[in-house]
């Protein structure tokens, strides 16, 4: 019924292109459930052709971080970089933080360890917060933590990672927090900055379901965030991005209404997980994680009906889904579970 | 009759807003001659909210190097590598190439200088191309060169610069060509790529007049392209760069008539400059650097007159001139240089 099947999960969700040809039976559009991007998209007042005809300018860039240090709670502006995406300021971390190796707390998104790899550093995944803990004594440490976690939705106080920058930062380490998903859960560690052991990203794209303007922010002491400006240089972001920061940071409006809309599609979606005798975990409202032994199958299943799911190489017991964004994809998601617990086995 | 006027010159042209503040009186809007962006703006499709609203895919990523290798003339899309802006990819010079230390041809664009500066690394610049062929020798040198040079217009030939990276490949050196104004003047090195010593930069948003939109190529060896690529990481540019470049990039028949539009509005300038017994210099057809002892002056007169042009900290006789884009400017600049020609002394 199917081509073959691609032999190894892609390295990112949302590439439903790439997974659609291999099922090409399958009903079209593809629904994407394969990210954990917001499926509300902010009413974004495009930017004209004039706007992107000339240079952004500084007051501009100003503007975009003062309305993110307001969004995210950082005291001065002075403490937020801006990069194209968090992504692009994960690749840069290596050059802002003096470290020679980096302990992660895993399994998580896997853009982190990427970036220190490629410069040489080592990587050691931990999958204890104790362990993670221990290392921040080591000298030359960097320490890394998603909060919420991606893709398993852990959440860890703010209690316990103020008191983790605290180590590292008198160890002369950082401590990393990757505030992706931070916006729907958790709480942020940007009211303790400035502080002298800790970095904290953030993601506008997954919130605002805008992930292909790119634009992310890091938030620091002023003087690594003035370091991180430097190392990107000129123009950080462009007009589309600044256009966009500008109005939705400033927007909370916007965003009280998506959570509220988040926390009932999360909920409507592991019920129908519950009907269909899936268990899953987390507490991430943008995207929930299943565990069954059968998760290539059930990935593969969703795929023939339509339906783009996440499977993760390191964890073949894995399968993330992200908020279904509209009825037809409710339906359609409820009619595959249906079809997934009735097969014959 | 005006405020205090700003103490330096601004690190780039196309601060506008900043140097308006300064001159209240001036007619509005201000006519923005700081930089040398083509004043004629590619007819952009905008790509829709909804293509927004997903992260782009690595066909598109793949398609937009294809359209950059074909455009450029390199002979393999795994020779090119897509970032934000030539300026980001200027950022990132400093992981890419092995070097302790850099020796610019200049005077040029700063960016190069603050980039490998902001590394730890000595930056040696000089004025004559021989004494850049002598540092190619030196262990651990980068050589950097704009090919048209800007501000000066001053072009270098092909065989010049493939010699250069010949030698510098032989001592195991870079030459860095950064080629933001070849879509207009002078001749390319990319179809000597793949070679062991270069690496050559191209601007998109100049060419396009769409400076906003970010983005810009690194075309070299497909090993140094793929390390790159790697040290960007996923999603190198959004949406907006994705479809612009897709769409400009393949279209051969706009940039003819763009070089043409540009000839004729060089010739116009440069005539306008003389009629107002003004030297000018350099083949750039984007630009035109004024040298004048009075070049202080003709700033703030210029821009009492609502007209923005680029002076520069380390060179105060020069002044650059981007080309006007529309009559209503063209007339403003014609009266602003009568005057100017026609002042008391």
């Amino acid at each position: 019924m199917t081509r073959r099947e691609p032999d190894r999960p892609e390295a990112h969700g949302g590439q439903v292109r790439a997974i659609m040809r291999h099922f090409p039976d399958a009903p079209r559009p593809f629904i994407d459930l394969s990210t954990g991007i917001n499926p509300q998209t902010y009413p974004l007042a495009m930017p004209s052709l004039q706007t992107l005809a000339r240079l952004p300018e500084t007051d501009e860039e100003d503007d975009l971080r003062e309305a993110a240090a307001a969004a995210y709670g950082a005291a001065d502006p002075d403490m937020v970089a801006t990069g194209p995406g968090s992504q692009s300021l994960i690749s840069l971390l290596p050059r802002i933080v003096t470290a020679s190796s980096a302990c992660i707390l895993g399994p998580t998104y896997s853009g982190h360890a990427t970036a220190w790899q490629q410069s040489g550093m080592a990587v050691r995944n931990v999958v204890d917060p104790d362990d993670l803990v221990r290392q921040s004594a080591e000298p030359g440490t960097v320490c890394i933590v998603c909060n919420p976690n991606n893709p398993d939705g852990r959440i860890l106080s703010a209690a316990i990672l103020r008191d983790l920058a605290d180590r590292c930062a008198s160890h002369g380490n950082h401590l990393v927090v990757d505030e992706a998903f931070a916006d729907f859960d958790g709480e942020s560690l940007i009211p303790a900055l400035p502080h002298p052991g800790l970095i904290v990203l953030r993601s506008f794209g997954k919130t605002y379901g805008l992930p292909g303007v790119r634009l992310g922010f890091l938030l620091a002491s002023p003087e690594t965030a003035e370091r991180t400006r430097n190392l990107i240089g000129a123009w950080p972001v462009g007009s589309l991005a600044l256009a966009a920061g500008r109005q939705a940071l400033r927007d909370a409006r916007w965003l009280d209404r998506a959570r509220l809309a988040a926390s009932r599609a999360k909920d409507r979606l592991t019920g129908l997980l519950e009907a269909a005798g899936l268990r899953h975990e987390g507490h991430a409202r943008l995207f929930t994680l299943l565990r069954t032994d059968d998760a290539p199958e059930l990935w593969a299943h969703l795929c023939r009906h339509g339906i783009a799911t996440r499977r993760f190489s390191a964890q073949p017991d894995a399968l993330r889904l992200g908020l279904p964004g509209d009825e037809q994809a409710w339906v359609r998601l409820d009619h595959a579970l249906h079809a997934w617990r009735g097969r014959s086995p």
